[in-house]
């Protein structure tokens, strides 16, 4: 049976929630994998008492001492923290324990331990956070959001690989369009790394990639595109560009609406419109982000994850090792001559000598 | 008096806005500015006669037989289209026959129109576009949102120095803080040139720069910083995310508010609060996005201004001028001992190389 790492100190409402998740998780489908607990002992075993879990025949419990603290530089954190409980569900999963690994804790830490002991997939050079955005019709993947901040143009179109095969075998969409995130709709337009992205794209497109072109931000819940590539750092700009603007059209909302007493009967009057908004943005029906491009699976949960969340990405790491996203990957690289690392050129190199490991 | 040229045929609604707007701006600030049209002669004489101001004193035409096109590519056009209204109209700063341009067109070509004919101030090695953005507690300004793609960080702290001279002398901020758009609030987060840009922002900030370090796109609508800087890929992606979420919301508002009658006589109610909120996101009080960083001053407007829009960056390019901001820009530099180029590392130099002009 299939074992699920599950880091159970990472998170803001953590173990609590993280606990509540995985038995949540357990409910909903019965039998079909075994969790891992790692953390703090004692606090794992109160939360498992409170939900009349203890002794369930699919969680284990593994002890880890350790805590990675949000506050902590990811790579610090990994070095000095060997027996944090980040650092212990990744070791399940390098040793063959586990085959997936689920975290809410601390993004950089958890990428940085899965990147350095499940190491890459043969032929990935960077790995890439594959997150859900809710779109005008649906959802579409955004990639990478935060894992690869410096990348080259070949790394995209490993990206757009990637992507394609988590929303097709995953998400369910049979033939996904591929988009680049881009500053206009024309080749031309962008910084060189992602001219050069649109070329090789372009290229890609002539083989079995549906890549449909350069996608705007101000496009990119039109629904336009099912995978949305770009670098790390553009990714999660314009991630937390979006949650800062929705907060912000929110908020304005809230303080407009309470402006007199009229206003605040017709918002009453109409709050179940809001509701159904919030459902929309919900994110925790998508269950987490996973980090593709990783020999094994590992999901990213948003710190704020509630129990519903943690079930949802703990189903989300099940079935990517049920339908082999990790074995998929390698085919697709292969099948688009992906594989075989472009030489990288002069100041490439250069570039990359100067960055810290 | 100063002079403003006016490029009568940019924008979504020209001439028609665009004379409008003119005639706002001098119905305004009376006797304060020339302006000069440029254009078809025809079609702006006949919205001048619209107006009931045909033969104003201070409404100069120029002719001008071509417009550029919005599908059209930049460089192309300004190499294709010599005589076209945007070229005329920058020609005339660059003869000394006006001290300001103003454009609401195709915003590719009149970067590249200005920067080539007007040419960067002594110093400045890229311009910028500045784009003002309203926040929790009034606005702030981003650059550059789009003038310039692929930066160092030395690009970077001169936006910072130039958006600093512009929030103070335009915006009316005396002390503006200075922000680095980023991934995350350390100093260690983001890409190499970013991680750059930092480390030059902190010994600016321990001269006289007001730099209040990293602000990560959830948190630029919270008042932590007067200007925001970034390079032109990574802005205009920040600002056509935020275009596009808040449309979304807006859109699926509207979608779930008509979803029952009980709800449409709530939004009925409350339609005050949603007109509260577009005053807020309303731009047309800013004026328009000022090039910043080439000898003269530039102003761009948005595709779609309003009459009002129009007559807004009138008054702020006429305000550029009396206020000297590309003189107070010039001295900046040199205060902030920005103007020596620091040499191109290598992998920059290539990277730059293979650039096209």
């Amino acid at each position: 049976m299939i074992s699920l790492a599950v880091d159970a100190m990472g998170g803001d409402f953590a173990p609590r929630n993280i606990v509540e998740g995985v038995g949540l998780a357990l409910d909903a489908a019965p039998g079909l994998c075994n969790i891992i607990l790692v953390g703090d002992r004692r606090q794992m075993a109160d939360q498992l008492v409170r939900l009349g879990k203890s002794g369930h025949p699919n969680i284990e419990l593994v002890h880890a001492e350790q805590v990675v603290e949000m506050n902590e530089a990811p790579a610090a954190a990994v070095r000095g923290k060997p027996k944090s409980s980040i650092a212990i569900a990744v070791d399940l999963v390098k040793q063959g324990a586990a085959q997936a690994v689920f975290s809410a804790g601390h993004t950089g830490a958890a990428v940085a331990s899965a990147v350095l002991k499940m190491r890459p997939l043969p032929g990935v050079e960077r790995p890439a956070i594959a997150t859900v955005f809710p779109n005008r019709k649906g959802r579409f993947l955004l990639l990478d959001a935060g894992a690869s901040v410096d990348c080259r143009s070949q790394h995209l179109a490993q990206f757009a690989a990637m992507g394609e095969v988590y929303s097709r075998h995953i998400l369910g969409i049979a033939n996904p369009r591929i988009g680049l995130l881009n500053i206009g709709e024309e080749p031309s337009k962008g910084n060189e790394m992602v001219k050069e992205a649109h070329e090789l794209l372009t290229r890609l497109g002539r083989q079995s990639l549906n890549f449909v072109g350069n996608v705007e931000g101000s496009n990119m819940f039109d629904d336009l595109c099912d995978v949305l590539v770009c670098d790390g750092f553009v990714g999660n700009i314009a991630l937390k560009c979006s949650e800062g603007t929705s907060r912000l059209v929110s908020d304005l909302l809230r303080h407009f609406l309470k402006r007199t007493t009229i206003r605040k009967l017709g918002a009453l009057l109409s709050r179940n419109a809001y509701r159904d908004i919030k459902d929309v943005a919900d994110h925790s029906e998508y269950g987490g982000a996973p980090l593709l491009g990783v020999n094994g699976v590992c999901i990213i949960g948003h710190g704020s994850s509630c129990p519903n969340a943690v079930a949802n990405a703990i189903r989300v790491g099940r079935e990517s090792v049920e339908r082999e996203i990790s074995q998929h990957i390698q085919d697709r690289m292969v099948e688009l001559n992906l594989c075989q690392s472009r030489k990288p050129t002069k100041d490439e190199r250069a570039r990359e000598e100067r960055q810290p490991v």
